[in-house]
């Protein structure tokens, strides 16, 4: 029978092997007392099962904040351990809503846990044929942009918010003037009074319609539909109606529900947003690691979703953000990719091109920058003439600083952020 | 202007005035580098203000990890102190999903911050005006219940899968035979092929009818319709036709979007589960209160909040689960009461009743058990008596052991769980 299993990070202060059954029972059929209704033949065909413990380290103190007859019983020893589960997909067919429950629900909290970190997620075949999965990903993407090989060098619209409708427009037009491939509304601006998702969306695409006859491609704008779910829907219909190719939203904000709506209603892709991440994942003994918590958003329909980026301006380790990177790139399960592009962001300048390409082996990726490319010392053609010079080198296998003695913008990139 | 104001507890290796401004800037019109765009003007108009930085203590070690460059610039000393910044309300309008992000964004994972937790949050009432918050509340749940005063007796389905349709609507014909007012699903258990969701709800309301022609209130059952939105509309109406007066969904699995659609589709009560609350909560310096929380849920629609119980089988403390269940009691704000129901749970046998009371001020919540009713050595309709008198004990002021003298089943619970 088809099973779902998720690997945890684990810390206990009492016998690992017990607090495995815990876990399990308490994620299945069992609860704190022993009933006579959870039959053996009930256990054997409803309960989680414990696939595989295996034993890592132990720590002196608990992790965790931890009731003190909880520590007592510890003894001063917290055993670590990778723990994984499994459960009949029959418990709760193909829901993600409920998977959501099953694998990161009450179990954070167990007295016998002094640390929990979801770190693997394995799917039954079931959930592809229940999920779409995203309708655009890498191919559609490239094409609705016509950039057809390299990352997408893009740039999110600064100051985030405060701008007016005209400013945000000239703001772009600032942007698609210098060559820009995509740009990104920021997670704060969606449809506040002092600046209207309708109005910025037609002073936006008229600004982008304009370029994209000069040019013969469009650069993608994603416009941060969040909201309720009328809201996004009528927000959709309009930018699919000024001729836009992207729509964002904030997955931690819209919740699984959201997204699976978005994605049935949408005919553009979907930039997913991860802000708030932080509180699921800053805590390395809790939460989540993104490998498992970006498959449940890919499958809803996710096409684009953000990895952070290298040598970033947030505390997020480089090995964090290409793991991440990786997640996004490699197949939901064997038998559905269901690929997404990774959205590298925050403190990038193109001097970080090698190093993304080196470690995630693609380009099939969105670069975006601020002020990689705003504050650029030759302006923002240059800012972005700069990032693709860098791409192209680091695909290409020449060294940045060979490169830059071809590229007056890439050189001066070198000089100003070196 | 109306603002949105929001508090923190942070921690910071930096010089916490620069981190409260580093903070404010990145979650409105800031971002890393200093734009032109950024006029003092707009800074004046859409920035995020520093309300209110009071410094408490001190650590020597950061509690979260942090880059090593931070950590260096520390010195060995993290600052803890309460911050409070406010936003206009003109920046995002008064929608929830925008507000999770503004609030509870990007800002937890940046690099000033070694530790961060909302704790408040006071909202204007255009919020209130745009969400309905709780159809029912109290007094539509003591209406469809028909349990006028003190507290719903409530149990949990256990165990919480595995049962098949007709040993469920055998376990609800023991509970309502027992004189139970309240009976929900478990989280895990929705719709899974072992156990569908229509079939249960059919069997089980057949039951919960013939008990209310009997008893002449009807026990009311919280079906845990948690799924996709369609699902759960459809899923609804069956309940509503079966007559049943109930409806359970968990939170994070649906998020925002589904909570308010599920609230404007919705003519029952909708019981809300907090499944996961852990990873948003358990360690200190991260994530959240409850207080803040719940409130989103509320303006949403959430008529029951999850909020543990005394001396629960979890690690939470008793004094986060009374400050918790008082927040579910206090209005959303001065304009707004939108009160909803607080849930007791976990390893409560009535023994908690006194103390419940005494720290809550009111009896307007619902206190379930499955050990304490099912795990009664006089069975299940003792189980529920003892609960009963000593909820009737507690709040005429008779102490328990006084108030076991007349009631045999209080007795029992008295001899075996003490």
């Amino acid at each position: 029978m088809e099973r779902i299993h998720a690997t945890y990070w684990l810390e206990t202060g009492d016998d690992p092997a017990h607090a495995a059954e815990v876990i399990a029972g308490e994620q299945s059929s069992g609860t704190f007392v022993a009933l006579p209704t959870e039959t053996p033949e009930l256990k054997a065909r409803a309960g989680a099962r414990v696939e595989r413990l295996q034993i890592l380290d132990s720590s002196t103190v608990p992790s965790l904040p931890t009731p003190a007859a909880v520590a007592h019983t510890a003894n001063g020893r917290y055993t670590r351990a990778l723990l994984e589960l499994s459960w009949p997909l029959a418990n709760l067919g193909p829901c993600l809503p409920t998977l959501m429950a099953t694998i990161a629900g009450n179990l954070y909290e167990l007295r016998c846990v002094t640390g929990l970190r979801l770190i693997d997620l394995q799917l039954p075949p079931a959930f592809a044929q229940a999920y779409p999965g995203p309708a655009f990903g890498v191919a559609g993407t490239r094409r609705l942009s016509g950039v057809h090989s390299g990352p997408l060098i893009g740039t999110i619209i600064k100051p985030s918010v405060g701008l007016s409708v005209q400013q945000t427009a000239e703001q772009v037009q600032l942007l698609v003037d210098g060559g820009i491939d995509f740009i990104k509304d920021d997670e704060l601006q969606a449809d506040g009074p002092a600046c209207p998702f309708d109005e910025r969306v037609k002073a936006v695409m008229r600004v982008v319609r304009a370029a994209a006859d000069r040019l013969g491609r469009m650069p993608m704008v994603a416009f941060n539909l969040t909201g309720n779910l009328d809201q996004m829907k009528r927000r959709h219909d309009l930018v699919l109606a000024e001729g836009g190719s992207c729509v964002m939203a904030c997955l931690n904000s819209i919740g699984l529900v959201g997204m699976t709506e978005l994605r049935r209603h949408a005919q553009l892709p979907i930039h997913a947003h991860r802000a708030g991440w932080g509180y699921l994942s800053r805590s390395p003994q809790l939460g989540f690691d993104y490998a498992p918590w970006q498959k449940l958003w890919r499958l809803a329909g996710a096409d684009h979703l953000h990895v952070n980026g290298l040598r970033n301006k947030f505390s997020e380790a480089d090995d964090s953000v290409m793991a991440a990177a990786r997640a996004v790139l490699a197949p939901v399960m064997d038998s559905a990719a269901m690929t997404a592009m990774p959205v590298f962001s925050s403190g990038q300048t193109g001097l970080q091109a090698h190093d993304t390409y080196a470690g995630l082996g693609s380009a099939d990726l969105i670069h975006t920058a601020g002020g990689g490319i705003f504050g650029h010392p030759g302006g923002v053609a240059a800012g972005v003439q700069s990032f693709r010079d860098a791409w192209q080198a680091a695909q290409e296998g020449i060294e940045l600083e060979r490169a830059a003695l071809d590229s007056p913008a890439l050189a001066q990139a070198l000089g100003f952020w070196r």
